[in-house]
């Protein structure tokens, strides 16, 4: 498909806008211990693909922006891409900590407990959740701050990715059926792509089918993701992931391919990319960035 | 004075509306991992004074509240009271930690981290950051939400509670001047302190003056209590406490007796327990509480 090839030049020029509003951002604590905040920025300028802020960003184009001008970002918009971004730099911070899934490596660099010492990590994980719901506050506009906090708050903790976690750690070497994997991929990475879309959406003051439309086509795509990554940490190797592969096998963990092989997790990867799609099936062209993301998460290799 | 006696069943009053309170937000979450929400329980409902919410409530009865009716609370000021608690919470439960503190005592019981493991005691913390923002945005008054989360936020996160916690543990075993103790304080109890009146002033849409009073007067509050608390660190017992004593000296941690003496940091205390009520001063009656409140923190055995 033409427009597939497109993804990567959308998720880089995403990537940039969002970074840049990251870095300044990391400005605004003059006062704060210097050793912290690069810790900060270690992990939070370490790369990536950016993909919940893409989403953010996406999404409140395909909703129609508010954007006083052409070309210019939603404010509310940024605010929300650069808290989700926030929250999932410190989901990984502390996953990697010795006490959780004791990981030495992430994006291709030693994880920040390695760095800075695990006292740091934590603080420093820490200070991001408190900078995400800052920022918001700071930037959104007031008619939509709030709400922002709340689906934010609400996807981040106990039912949304920290519960996900907890279930996640508590299923390790345990026999899971599909429907328990499910849900637990729905809580821990599910809840945060979901919440980027919605917050996306809601920065652009979408009516409500609108809303409801782009809440299910991220949860297929959000399971899509998750099927994805199953199938790459048995495929890939540690190089070209940049972290550590078959991780969950080790662990005892149970996958997509664990469950149903890898062909057929390839398929329902696939069903769930349709699904997606077809979620977001009645947006108008404006809705194309979503599109060529979903094809994205699916045909990617890293 | 005789009023300095009302101030523990002022507490007592403030400490059970804000249990009830917390207990009605634990069941918020009736899809999270039982376990995680039983660490949360556990930490949250431990008892401790609930200095801080009580600040949040007394300061929005001084500055008028906006109580629909005499003897309701302000919802607002409420969701505050609920959310500083969170946040104090979460930041004794990762300071216990094994990388941190690493103390198995608290308030009379075995740490998080001993009960729960070490994985449960970070995601329980950071669980309850989550829960705090989540409180706010949805409970308290859609005009001052956004006002009160950057509020919490700010003094959570790394100019405050957090940064303050870094210098801690970076100044250990390390000559430190009566200016950077100061320092060092008001970043990791005075924040949480000043907040707390600042979010009862806003919550009860104080005028500018009044919040700056306020904010006075916890600032000198912040100051006092973490004199009293080195103190009672030097002159008490575990059991008076409810966890480990003399640990400042242990971890050559800077403390105000260390510095001045003990005869020398009483006596700062009463001169910044007097400049707190200086602060408040101009307030009517309505503000006898925070006098109180003063008094007692000054004058606390535990």
């Amino acid at each position: 498909m033409a427009t597939a090839s497109d993804a990567p030049a959308l998720l880089a020029r995403h990537g940039e806008t969002v970074a840049g509003y990251l870095r300044s951002l990391l400005k605004r604590y003059p006062e704060a211990p210097p050793r912290l905040m690069e810790a900060v920025e270690y992990s939070l300028m370490a790369g990536g693909k950016r993909l919940r802020p893409a989403l953010v960003l996406e999404t409140s184009a395909a909703c129609g922006g508010r954007a006083t001008e052409v070309g210019t970002t939603n404010p509310s918009a940024l605010a929300a891409a650069g808290a989700i971004e926030l929250i999932h730099t410190f989901s990984l911070v502390h996953d990697d900590l010795p006490a959780m899934d004791d990981d030495d490596l992430r994006r291709g660099r030693p994880t920040s407990h390695k760095v800075f010492g695990e006292a740091m990590a934590i603080l420093a994980g820490d200070a991001m959740v408190a900078m995400a719901f800052e920022v918001i506050a700071a930037d959104a506009a007031p008619g939509v701050a709030a709400t922002l906090v709340a689906e934010l708050a609400s996807a981040t903790g106990p039912r949304g990715m920290i519960g996900g976690q907890v279930v996640d750690i508590a299923s390790e070497g345990k026999a899971t059926t599909l429907a328990q994997l499910q849900a637990l991929h729905r809580m821990k990475t599910g809840a945060l792509l979901v919440t980027s879309c919605r917050m996306g959406a809601i920065a652009a003051g979408a009516p409500r089918a609108t809303l409801d439309a782009v809440t299910n086509y991220a949860r297929h795509l959000g399971l899509a993701f998750q099927i994805i990554d199953d199938l790459l940490d048995v495929t890939s190797t540690p190089e070209q992931l940049g972290k550590a592969t078959r991780k969950d096998a080790a662990r005892g963990k149970t996958t997509y391919p664990g469950l149903i092989g890898v062909d057929a997790s390839r398929e329902e990867a696939k069903r769930q990319l349709a699904a997606a799609m077809d979620s977001v099936g009645g947006l108008d062209a404006r809705a194309d960035g979503l599109r060529k993301l979903a094809r994205f998460v699916v045909d990617r290799t890293t």
